[in-house]
């Protein structure tokens, strides 16, 4: 791969150019420079305040590498507008987060006229992973987070999978176990996959934070059932042979293992369940995603990025 | 597209190059030799009786176009081995038809002397309705099958996706209606989409062949309802903007507009819904694709193939 070099307005520019990388996360941004997790040459983070005074101190870093950074990657919490033919694109569209509907993260990158790809914070770490972590080789691959919210990311033939919009493996209908009278966390379907075992989800439903529920509480077997069906789905649909569960609430003691163990029940022994495991670049996937997105706009075409 | 061309050992193929193309299904073979919708040299029709006879009759039609066809393409109704590493390649698995267990397939085609693709029946009709039919321009796109069971197909980039075993759309959980206690058709799963929704769940649940259900019977509201989530459960992880239902089920008066509104209600307007529509191929979509796992074989890499 690193061999690999593509042409582009005539400067030869290697697949492991340094490029700037951002992911833009609702209490933080993250902000790297560098060409992978080996190669990293300054990293900085900034909290996430308005999008003015945000935005303008991610500039302000970067600006700070100009002549070094061949493009930049966003990876960025959404929904987001991805469609190149919007005049929102590269906008964050509809976020309850006060201030930051309609902010123009793609815009405040452009201004270091360099090209600028961007796509979700979780096709961010689902590239990251796939390119460095534990998702390389796999194909397809899908990450999965389960933090306040539980967000996917697939990556299909190397690229993040786009489609009307990204997918929001989130809202997938679950199974409700019998007797679950919880109405579920999500405004929009009550019982979907976030709606039953978001961090929020767990919240409200035991009254308590999540971390602070003992392993043998029953909140644990009825999360890791959830969880299971929403792999099992997964695998019903793209059977990619790992996946990997990442976010918060998957740091619970014992839950990847109570997760493995229900997903073997929901599958029945009709296909062999995908390995779940943990990421294996830790809270810089989305970041070192975003170094990703980035060096693919100087390397190949297809990804979202305007210049 | 017709004016790509590759060179592959030393020949200059056009992409739409003549192949044949063979669809494997439960009742009836179909074998074609063409470039496509457009352009069919020959075709037939073979009953599925043992292996021996029916491959050896397929084999027979194509051996009398030999000379003409670069290539053969195969979508085989499954389960199939679709590993190229392992030493049951090109064979069906473990199918309940008798007879059919392990039969080779590929190795039969391969007595041609040209290369053979391989692929599922729902991943031919897929790439058929993408290449020629309701698919076109379509990235991700879903072909979803609804007949004696319920299969699908996902189109990536192009070409079908692959990952552990290929993807059994069918076997999705499902979350039940409040109410229906028919135990499910599936033997693994009892209510996944297969288990509720198919043609064979349709027949046990209402003690009578789909197509004598009036258009009114209560089975077509939970019908409709089932495939919804289906289609919900696809569109959350996928995202497709288009996705065709076709098989014997969907041809019942009506069923598809329920189906369409029934999404609506499980989106809950948190996503727009894909457009839900019928193939455009109709009963040669399966065919069609193998024609086109065929000539992909000329004029790409990466396809399931012996040489």
């Amino acid at each position: 791969m690193l061999q690999r070099h593509a042409r582009r307005g005539g400067v030869r520019l290697s697949r492991a150019a340094l490029v700037g990388g951002v992911e833009t996360g609702g209490t933080r941004v993250r902000c790297l420079v560098g060409a992978g997790p080996d190669d990293v040459r300054a990293e900085t983070t900034v909290p996430t305040t308005t999008p003015a005074e945000t935005l303008g101190r991610v500039v302000e870093f970067f600006r700070a590498h100009a002549g070094r950074i061949a493009a930049v990657g966003a990876a960025c919490f959404g929904p987001i507008d991805l469609d190149r033919g919007s005049p929102t694109f590269g906008r964050i569209t509809t976020t309850p987060k006060p201030g930051w509907g309609g902010a123009d993260v793609v815009g405040a990158l452009r201004t270091l006229s360099v090209p600028v790809a961007f796509d979700t914070d979780v096709n961010g770490a689902a590239l990251g992973e796939y390119r460095w972590g534990a998702g390389r080789g796999v194909d397809p691959f899908v990450y999965v987070t389960v933090g306040t919210g539980v967000g996917g990311g697939a990556i299909v033939g190397g690229r993040p999978v786009h489609g009307l919009v990204h997918p929001e493996m989130g809202h997938v209908p679950i199974a409700r176990d019998a007797g679950d009278t919880f109405a579920g966390a999500c405004p929009y379907h009550g019982g979907c996959l976030e709606g039953l075992a978001s961090g929020v989800a767990l919240r409200e439903r035991w009254g308590a934070a999540p971390e602070t529920l003992p392993a043998e509480h029953d909140a644990w077997r009825l999360q890791a059932r959830y969880l299971a069906l929403g792999v099992a789905v997964i695998a019903a649909v793209l059977s990619p042979s790992r996946i990997v569960l990442g976010g918060g609430v998957m740091r619970a003691p014992g839950l990847l293992a109570r997760v493995r163990a229900e997903t073997a029940r929901a599958l029945a022994g009709y296909v062999r369940a995908p390995d779940l495991v943990p990421p294996a670049l830790g809270e810089r996937a989305g970041v070192l995603g975003a170094i990703a997105l980035g060096q693919a706009l100087l390397t190949e075409h297809g990804y979202n990025s305007v210049r």
